[in-house]
């Protein structure tokens, strides 16, 4: 493990300083793989919600390694024994790397077309690529290693749980992260006192109790988060158009249709075919490059949706009781009877459906609870011995939405059958 | 003007809020062209340098209208007799549409095509889009007044002078949000007590002389913002690249190349006849899909160029005297024996003859002069006053860089005559 | 209602600026009355265990009235009819005063000397004091107004709910002055966006319903505040010497021992007859400086406690179940039978038999209920509408404590039965 | 040097956390002697004018502790071979104990009565007190020592660089401390990078060359802070006013007047004869608590200028040109002449008289210097290099102020000649 002659700083918002000091960590970063993290924003359309959330997954993947660094730091002034030291380099590495597959407006893409950017992660880190060169010059079989400890099956417990649990870096970063960018102040945690009381325990990360409240109030910014932020109506509203998008364009070149505009590889991507190479080269500047060129399609579903997505022209929406659900069908047809397309025209819309894990503390996955461990090393799950978070992890919030397009509707509002147009009338 | 029925609130990191109260305002906005903004960065390529700088124009714009509404709002409490209520909308939409023709990565683009952004503006705000079809149905010639308080000919000299003066709404904005989002500490200046010191005076803007320090903070703040962050020789680097890109591509584009690919508006960019639906087609994003593309292209000029600026590949840089500068054919020459190409693999570069301002007192045109009023109601020029303000305008910062690709003079410097090696040995 | 020529701010760190437009506010903070709240903190104790906390009542005072004036001047803007304009500066005055009669370390002596800090509000206000005049000269009815706005019973409801309600100026400004002057985090919350979604309805300041979150979130906050820094056992530690000692040094005054520091009007706090003159000469550097003074007199028990309370020798604390307080009487039998005076040298302690008030969704009174105005102006509670005031309202929190002078209990915690050491040896 | 079990932290709001990982650090911090710092403000009478700045010596204290365990815990990562790491204990004492000696009001009770606090830390250091006693623990010569770090004559001097220059831990807090209390957005600097850029070198704390835009920064805060809040014309109105308490004690004391209220030490402060153990009875709660019972005092003189203190009803003052100051004698033949007393009713004042060093780089003691070291290893004084600091370095600020108290003059301004009357009617 080469240390740098000096010591190499980036200026951040959030914390300040993320330091450098491995060479091997100074040079993943500059490899293109991880350049490219530079155009793939952190919080996908959220920007269409709160302007200032333009920050990229590369800021975020600086900001896990950081945090990594400082609690692997107090483990080792700590002198913890149950920390294996020799592991710090890849517990860095899988910090600095776990978002490396990540594509263009990911939980969107995914979600299209069935990928999975942990996968995408692995084959960057195994294939030919600058990073896998890197990577394979600490040890052949370190790269491996890296993608072993980010799928989570790495043979080292703790180095698992330090990257990914319910109380990891990556939480911590993309929390204070997202309120720093986004400006509200939900996320605002004390981080210093997390990290403090962190200590590696018989192959986990646990808790101090008297961390208790910090982790707390860690969890309460979580949920608020998480409600404020990444389940915000607007924001949805635009990803529901993206993948209209995804689906319409996809729909067409099955087709054979002819576009105006398309590039590779793009023609990979929709034929579920694309190589590690063509997958570096997609980024949400291409996304937005082929969606304002897309503006001008021939396609009126297609430039339709492009428009509104580029322009920000996003659909309404109403919050609808789950008896409002049954009348779905009903909706569709009155829909396709005033002469909308109820294929793209209506969206039904369910949060929880969301890849994001909220913290259920009963979860039986023990990787993913919060164990605290008090002064006589007895370990108990949080939620045994906090009021609050026994509180709050009990709560399924949650409403069903349906989306549509609001002029479109309003046009035809007066043809539709009462029950349904009173739906839209709210 | 049409009142909304409710004010309507961006969340700003910045500002908190950002408060919409008229439905001029908010249309316009939501037009496309002002969308648009949302993919040109507000500090172009400052993100390679600082990566928290992903900030759009979009965003700027919303911070200075809403300064300007903050000043407006302060001047009609205060009941000061010398501001034309009559001109509040208009003040509020120059202040929001000022940046409104910026193109991609501004200050290189238009150094590369002599371009020009106000120009651009002005098209825009006159032209066929959404943006004047919402200023006319205020009046038929309210989009001129508009394009002319930006261009600063309009006949009441007080709306030009809060729009665009040495201490307006840009300014203020740019300072607290490039600090914000780089994360420096820099930028960190009173708004809220400058703002209250304002007073509209015989024409213009002046300072209470009670406000001399915050303005003095201010610019204080404002030098250390651009030799710290707006003048960093990173950056620099980084703009030159881009520059070199255009001008490789035009050369190319000029000499009938046949680029593996190439989309509008570019052909009419190179061919400098772009329409205003061109232009608006202009954005980061497709310069940025371009470039990726161009790594592949033949040329190996352009795609080397263009692996450095997407893979953040830059040169290097060194600081020279005077003296080395007298050298500079001789450099070249070497360079050239040595098989380089000092056309693209050396550049000069003096951060003074960059478009930015720094605030020179004694400028004569006293529209680019702060004002300070003092009890007895006598205005004089704040560097006649402030012992800090006099000493910071004399100093003359900025020193010559040579930039060059570092690997590939590193390769040859054992060839180059002793005199030149020297330098790029430091 | 005279206004001042020029409006008068004071630098604020938690406002940043606080606003004075008014003269008789203005003559207000100038009075001797209104100054001797700077010798009084607001925080009592809490800076013996958060060093930071020595802010005191007339900061939080001028962030009061601050608050006040926002949420006024907002109700004014937006043209609520349902705000009696005349009843302004009646508002403004009652919340800079609203605290005047605080004491020093105000809960501990009210609970040693039986004393109401309100009620001792309504005696200066009414009283021949410098405040009393300037009110007097805005009507001659107006104390009483005054007074009776801060009692609660003032013929106007809604001037009173402006003052005193869950979500008043009084708690938004003591949370974030708090936090920011303990320096934990978590008392920040959203203040702007609080403010803005007030309105003034049939008698009473309700909360529009997109405000919800800002106010689930403010709960939150106060949660953790009131957990992590008001009922912090250190801080109950100090204030239960501090209780002992005014106890003890009331003992010994009605003994008629001979004291070697006493000064006015400490005779008269012990004889239970202050007149408004003599309550005014009452501060917290008076109660420092007998105490300090006392540090060396002759009897024990006084000398002692008061060298605990002035070199913070505080008392330790465990926490104790239910079942440990069946045992107190035994508890306190062996400390007498080992020496220890068990009057002084154990206390119980448990905290929500404070001052203080955790928001409780089911209050019957109304008054101290959040009501949420949705759009079609329908009033419900907030734990009605939001899972999560549900969920933490709840909570009742608290454990018993109990408190002991650490070294003297070691010193013969091998003379106790071993039900009792037990509990001291945790 | 005993480590503590488990490392102890104190939440700090300018810090966010003081760890104290020794025990004699953390038992001298619970000694009686330092405790009392916290009955000393850090900013005098400041808070008259700020009134957040009620924090402490005790805060501050620890401040400069932490940030000098920081700078050393640096220093031992980097490796540097110039830090003696047997002289830890000692810096870490030094930092912590430097402002023991701080009387009440420490500037104006110096300059009242002829004190000099450093001379006191030197006594309770060496006295027969509780830090003394932790400190011989360590070793017999231990409080020596320390006393000599402070004192600047200790043998090794890069300790005694570490603990007092013109970039040390005491400055850089009080920057950071004094701004956030203040609210003041002056004194933010970017402390991370500046400790960042130390490095030991030849016996001295010199700063790498790529930290002098970070030193620039904060010599520019400083000079900011020293305008905007040290010499505040109203904080120096309340100095002068208490140093006319003071010597206005002193005279009746020796003329052998009979005080309604006098209390051990002051006799001992009057005549010159303090103890250690009167001088740690000294603090600002027995000042305060003085003149609050001197404002009945039957001596006018001394009654009102009590009342001035304590109801804050200060001196008004102007600013005068040397030319006025001519006429001096003038002046106060006038004011006897119309009856006001000319000792107490008039006084100059002129900011650089204070004992508060603004950073002059051409000062010859070479430990006043800031050093760049660049990376020839050359040393070079800052102002060589940087254009800023030999900017603002030449200037010469402060206005002579007469300070007065504004109704009594006002009452007899028609009787004085026009020429002094003049002056008071600006």
């Amino acid at each position: 493990m080469h240390t740098l002659n000096e010591e190499k700083v980036f200026k951040d918002p959030v914390h300040n300083y993320i330091h450098v000091q491995h060479s091997t960590i100074w040079r993943l970063i500059n490899t293109r793989e991880f350049q490219r993290l530079r155009r793939i924003r952190q919080l996908g359309t959220s920007y269409l919600t709160f302007h200032g959330a333009e920050h990229s997954r590369f800021s975020h993947s600086l900001g896990v390694y950081e945090i990594t660094r400082r609690i692997i730091s107090q483990f080792e002034r700590s002198g913890y024994s149950d920390w294996p030291s020799s592991e710090k380099l890849l517990a860095l590495c899988a910090a600095l790397l776990h978002d490396l597959g990540h594509g263009p407006f990911s939980h969107s893409i995914e979600e299209a077309f069935h990928m999975d950017h942990e996968e995408w992660t692995r084959r960057i880190i195994l294939g030919d690529t600058e990073v896998n060169e890197i990577l394979t010059e600490v040890a052949v079989d370190f790269p491996a290693k890296v993608a072993s400890v980010i799928a989570k099956d790495y043979v080292n417990p703790i180095v698992v749980n330090l990257v990914s649990s319910p109380l990891d870096a990556d939480r911590m970063d993309y929390l204070l992260r997202d309120a720093y960018y986004t400006g509200v102040n939900y996320g605002t945690i004390d981080i210093d006192r997390i990290l403090r009381m962190l200590r590696p325990y018989q192959g986990r990360v646990v808790v101090k109790e008297s961390g208790m409240h910090a982790v707390e109030d860690y969890l309460m910014s979580r949920y608020q988060m998480y409600w404020q932020v990444y389940f915000h109506p607007v924001t949805r509203s635009s990803e529901i158009i993206l993948r209209q998008i995804f689906r319409r364009a996809k729909e067409l070149y099955t087709e054979g249709y002819d576009f105006g505009f398309m590039v590779k590889p793009l023609p990979g991507l929709f034929e579920d075919r694309l190589t590690v190479q063509d997958y570096l080269q997609l980024d949400e500047a291409l996304i937005q490059t082929a969606f304002l060129q897309w503006t001008t399609e021939k396609d009126a579903v297609l430039s339709e949706l492009c428009c509104r997505f580029m322009h920000r022209k996003l659909y309404k929406y109403v919050e609808v009781e789950s008896v409002d659900l049954e009348m779905i069908d009903e909706i569709r047809r009155a829909f396709k009877q005033a002469g909308l397309n109820p294929e793209y025209d209506l969206e039904i819309d369910f949060p929880t459906d969301l890849p994001y894990d909220v913290f259920r503390p009963g979860d039986e996955a023990s990787q993913k609870q919060i164990l605290l461990l008090d002064r006589e090393e007895r370990l108990r799950e949080i939620s045994e011995v906090s009021d609050i978070v026994r509180s709050i992890s009990g709560i399924h919030r949650g409403k069903y939405h349906l989306y549509y397009p609001g002029s479109k509707v309003k046009d035809v509002i007066s043809s539709l059958p009462d029950a349904v147009s009173h739906i839209f009338k709210r």
